[in-house]
């Protein structure tokens, strides 16, 4: 086996320039994570830096012919552990991949390297009045192959969609090294089976995205924000069902909990927690926006919000600040994030669930959702002292965690709105789909990936 | 083989009700085709029309254990022969099916059956202050399980999407009449590959769609249309580029040739004609359909059109004509309607192409287009008289269809942006698709269905 082992990363060594090929220590260790609770822990054998779809296919050549496994990252911001280096793989980091190929303006259309930062698409694109619209929290370091692989959302998703749907064609390099284009440069394409949606999501289970053509929208003529401060979590949920009766498409809709408020105010010095027990922050945009906004006032200043006179720049400085709000702190085995999805109608049910379950396990809590999309992102997690923390801390934690997924699912809900399955929500599928469904997609990845050499054990159950 | 097939229809009618079991030759005539061209010309053994899941299982198995082929269909208003019926079938209507099943305003979402009519949805969901976004010119009569079988587009899906975009989840009767439950009930969810997508637009070839749960998107507050006539079709597509810039995203966007004028001023006793030889309607809608309404006027008078001062009303009488354009006519092979798209920067140069193609090949063409989405429908035609006509006109058709094709995938287009491709639109399938892709698409048929019952001969190339 270490012979084998030796001769692929000596292989890759021999194929690509000096520099594109790392098996130190520090790069294996940095390289064998993404942002995930880790809870198999490998470090690959190397990891590889492809500069071209040449390159990508010599390195997936490489692996087939050996059976050593291609775990393809962008930036490795997951929240899943889709990116986790597996048993025996080679870690294929797409960065420097990332030049945007063509950015048509009048097509409204642009072409992209795999590694292409979100943002910094975003910036070409704003020179043309233009905008790339799916917007994950991670969207300043984001790739947007990363983005496609796990179907990013984001913040304004309710209105223009998530990465899915921005997406009209893709490049891929598949298990046999071979490279496959689908999709359309059009808006509109219904010709054959809808390959690229199937490859959207699929966290390089299927193959390795190595250009993207996406679809660009309009950056809006202007936009207003409003913040409503309530007394209750509760409360502000019902705020979100009634900006929805007044049939007002926000471009975001945020809801934050009083544990995230207070999260805030202790990393930025603000003093939200002292202006309310839950922020809605609810921003229109278009030629639309004032009115819209006007409408948004009136429907949550009647339901008990409070909602402030304050400025738009005001308004949008807590904006900012709500997607920074996961913080600096990466999840870990005593700190979870999760990202289930539910009904919009059950989201005060589901809010003072989660309220509940806290209370009942004694963890920590706090909360914030895309709210528009009935998709929240709880983080549950226990305290650790000097001593670490007890069997009993732990026990509790998984068991809200546990009760947390099921009361989603009992309300009609998913495990993950926007992250993926990865690794680490794969405990959880079960409980959604039911076996022939998982035998169905084993059966397309068997057909895409026979001898299970891309990113095995992840996005589908085993 | 005869006894077989006695057989298959026995049975049928011993499982089903009286009266869902029709082998009268005038309902085998009339369930043989949808409105597309007929190029291969067959009787289907009987025609079902199952009112339950259940019903359709039970035909499947039935069929399937007898190796019958199963061509579903809904209100049969497709224009690609995606229904048509083929050797040895049995046609399936799911007309009766025809039960919103559930509307539930809060979460915003409907699940109905698949032989609901859009409009009826439409209409039920208007109640509410929703729609259901994508609207086929044959809103009125098709069903919203025959748009997802094509993955449907219409007038407004530059601004709201496609069928698939408001697709959420669907329930799929496979190949072996088993049952199978795709996607979620929420707006947002990644769990596991893509399937909801793989089998919109599949036509019926991967599955027979007898539940969906769609989203539903908000009735606009306010709606202005733009009627602006310009002397010559090529400078009208221009005022689309020009809309564009201005960054103005308006829900609809048609453009008519001199050819749709005058076919309406025929049927209609309109004088269309006499306002110009070519005519741009943009409907902007929402809180901000005023202001974008303005930009769109400014922008298209510094084209060089003639907008109109005329009340709202006057201006959506032209888009209900619109919506009725395709007028009585039924395809054949004298008469075809296309359905291309192309990169919106190439409108006006695929435009100009098709004038010098209809001129070249002395044949008629009229066009009208989804412009917005780069989306355009030519018809060319060949007049007939009594002796019918001549074998030289029938070959200068048949040249300037495939002409058409053959220029908008040189710009970067598809031969189908909404139609699908059904049985007529194969000829051309090969052009666009390479084979290592038709081959990926092969065997994604033969997993869903390995005995090619469902549907053979449609959507994907042999």
């Amino acid at each position: 086996m270490e012979a084998f082992v030796g001769s692929v990363v000596d292989e890759l060594e021999g194929m690509l320039a000096p520099g594109q090929v790392d098996v130190r220590e520090a790069a294996l260790r940095r390289y064998a994570v993404d942002q995930a609770p880790v809870i198999d822990f490998h470090l690959p054998l190397a990891v590889v830096f492809p500069q071209s779809v040449a390159d990508v296919q010599a390195v997936v050549r490489s692996c087939a012919a050996r059976g050593v496994a291609v775990v393809a990252r962008g930036a490795g911001t997951g929240v899943s552990g889709g990116a986790h280096a597996t048993r025996n793989c080679i870690v294929m980091s797409l960065e420097r991949m990332d030049h945007i190929l063509a950015l048509n303006p009048d097509d409204e259309t642009a072409v992209v390297e795999p590694g292409v930062v979100n943002a910094v698409l975003n910036e070409a694109a704003a020179v043309h009045g233009l905008m790339y619209a799916p917007d994950p929290a991670s969207f300043r370091t984001s790739t947007i192959g990363g983005n496609v692989a796990t179907n990013a959302g984001g913040l304004r998703c309710a209105k223009y969609g998530v990465t899915r749907d921005s997406v009209l064609a893709l490049d891929v390099v598949l298990a046999d090294g071979s490279l496959l284009h689908t999709g359309h440069q059009t808006f509109k394409g219904v010709a054959g089976y809808d390959l690229t949606g199937l490859f959207v999501g699929s966290e390089g289970t299927l193959g390795i995205v190595v250009g993207i053509t996406v679809r660009l929208k309009y950056l809006p003529h202007e936009v207003h924000t409003v913040a409503a401060f309530y007394p209750d979590f509760r409360v502000a949920a019902a705020g979100v069902l009634a900006v929805g009766k007044a049939r007002v498409q926000p471009a975001i809709m945020e809801l934050l909990d009083g544990g995230t408020l207070a999260q805030l105010d202790d990393i930025h010095g603000s003093n939200l927690t002292a202006r309310g027990g839950s922020l809605l922050l609810v921003q229109t945009d278009g030629f639309g926006a004032e009115a819209e906004a006007e409408v948004v006032r009136r429907v949550l200043r009647s339901g008990g919000a409070v909602v402030t006179a304050e400025a738009n720049a005001e308004a949008e400085r807590l904006v900012e600040l709500r997607r920074h709000s996961r913080g600096a702190e990466v999840d870990d085995e005593y700190r979870v994030g999760e990202d289930v999805a539910v009904p919009r109608s059950r989201l005060v049910d589901y809010v003072g669930e989660l309220e509940n379950m806290a209370a009942r396990h004694n963890v920590n809590l706090k909360v914030v959702a895309h709210a528009g999309d009935g998709n929240l992102h709880p983080t549950f997690w226990i305290e650790r002292d000097g001593q670490g923390v007890d069997a009993g801390a732990m026990e509790r934690l998984q068991r809200a965690l546990d009760e947390s997924i099921t009361a989603a699912l009992d309300m009609g809900g998913t495990i993950t709105g926007e992250h993926g399955v990865g690794q680490y929500k794969l405990r959880w599928l079960g409980q959604e789909q039911p076996e022939p469904l998982r035998q169905l997609q084993r059966r397309i990845k068997d057909l895409f990936d026979p001898e299970g050499i891309l990113n095995p054990g992840k996005a589908i159950l085993p």
